[in-house]
């Protein structure tokens, strides 16, 4: 048997402070097209792909921030991607930021949706994992104001029936989280979508090479889909930014944590491939049979605590 | 700051069904001796060290199973082990099949102990995560009866403060879960010591290469270094074993996830390197400053439940 989706990465190049939603647009809808062109079914777009990765500047002003959310998804600027989709019937993942309004209070997310080919939102998802700081750390170069600049995605890590199988969805930073991972895969995962603005510097001050943090990267997304038997497809916004570097290396990672095609630029990019859904069966029956072989009853300072408890000391 | 621990991972060729404790003794002997001849304070030998890695076979005569199994540590056989570490001034890592008795019942366990240079046992493990069958599977060449011949661990993931560090134990199959390392880290690890036995062949009938299998035993070791920050020892039993083909790729991997040395061979071979300790902090303190980043309040299936609970059908 086999279950055939043929899946498309939508690596964007860098879209610089200056450049318009308008602009990233109409690239994310070449994309798209190209995309549709090719058979693919689904395209998954980085994180915040509709502007530069504004959390690496300070900004006290809110509406200065502000100018980087979006208010309505769809809205005026982003409809023709819903268009389009529905149009060329193809489904998409499209990572933004989201400024919406609950309990009469303004709310600020990490968000992504995932698009059915219909051009209608099949799944929402808020970004979990944020990293960075919430005040200015005056000694590095280059900020990251996550947390500063968006609240904790509040919809937990689902995951969606959707394209003939099941779609989960991350972004970025989540991926370096094996729970992420892996309370996708207690809900059968057989697809996760990851976008991402992962810097090419040590975003903490050390000396990480920007080699090291391509290596980080694919690591943790083939982990995450070997120990979940599922195919990955990893997406980012690549190169030099507002004059800060971007790591590229797009994925898409078969359910051994093989990865199956790779970008090779730092550009706007395409990968395309023939994802057998069916092909996350053998891990998910046998290795990785949670049922059988999962012993959460040894598990329970994952979920009891977010901190380090060290032993006793001597 | 620098903490060095000089490491060794001391990889075993395979142990025929012939051959003796004594002569499997030796082996470690001989490698324990030239670990401290270079110099290190620590040598992680495989899982089941003393015999062949007997699951693969049905039994049905429990005192024929019994007779792989020790029924004390140090016993009269692996004393010469724990006299040669006191006098050598190293400590190590044993991997034994454990008969004992509990509230009155014989109780059989995969075990692993660690052994403190004084020849003392600073800590003691029982494996958590059994793979296999229960049953004969008459389909296969090879059994998998881990199952059958073991009860689960009942000692939890522990850590322990030992050889000026935070050392944890795992066997074999722990380690493709990322909750052992995640237990572990959630302590404060800044070692793993993992011993295996890994088929060369799929043990589960699929057709997964040995070069996949290698592949997926290193991801596994890698992610959980990476992902905990903390140093991982995998070592090996390898090679041809009562016909049976094992996968070697002992390896030593960095709190990046990199692997910094890697077994040449399918026989005995040691590997040796110096583990700062300190490495560990950049992670920990950074990108996984587990505290600051982790969110526990979406994990909860990973404790709640053991197998998958799939989304509601459309």
């Amino acid at each position: 048997m086999a279950r055939m989706l043929r899946v498309a990465a939508g690596q964007l190049g860098p879209i610089q402070l200056k450049d318009t939603r308008k602009q990233a647009v109409e690239r994310l809808l070449a994309l798209m097209r190209q995309a549709a062109a090719e058979g693919a079914k689904l395209i998954v777009f980085p994180e915040l792909a509709l502007t530069t990765f504004f959390p690496r500047w300070f900004m006290e002003s809110q509406a200065e921030i502000d100018e980087y959310f979006e208010r309505e998804m769809p809205g005026p600027e982003t409809m023709p991607l819903f268009d389009e989709a529905k149009r060329l019937g193809i489904g998409f993942y499209l990572g933004y930021a989201e400024l919406t309004v609950e309990e009469e209070k303004i709310r600020r997310y990490n968000a992504a949706v995932l698009v059915g080919a219909d051009g209608k939102i099949a799944g929402k998802y808020r970004k979990v994992h944020l990293p960075g700081s919430e005040e200015l750390r005056p000694a590095l170069k280059w900020q990251q104001l996550e947390k500063r600049y968006f609240e904790y995605g509040n919809l937990g890590l689902p995951v969606f029936r959707a394209f003939g199988g099941i779609v989960g969805m991350a972004i970025c930073n989540d991926r370096r989280w094996p729970e992420t991972f892996r309370v996708m895969g207690l809900q059968g995962v057989e697809l996760v979508t990851i976008g991402y603005n992962s810097a090419a510097h040590d975003p903490n001050g050390g000396d990480e090479s920007e080699a090291l943090r391509v290596f980080h990267s694919n690591l943790a997304a083939q982990a995450g889909a070997y120990q979940n038997a599922t195919w990955v497809v990893a997406v980012a916004k690549a190169g030099i930014e507002d004059g800060a570097g971007l790591i590229g290396s797009s994925v898409i990672v078969d359910p051994n944590g093989r990865i199956v095609e790779q970008a090779k630029t730092k550009e706007d990019e395409l990968l395309v491939h023939d994802c057998d859904l069916d092909l996350c069966k053998h891990g998910k029956e046998n290795m990785f049979a949670f049922a059988r072989h999962r012993r959460p009853q040894h598990y329970g300072i994952i979920t009891a605590q977010a901190g380090i408890t060290p032993p006793p000391e001597e």
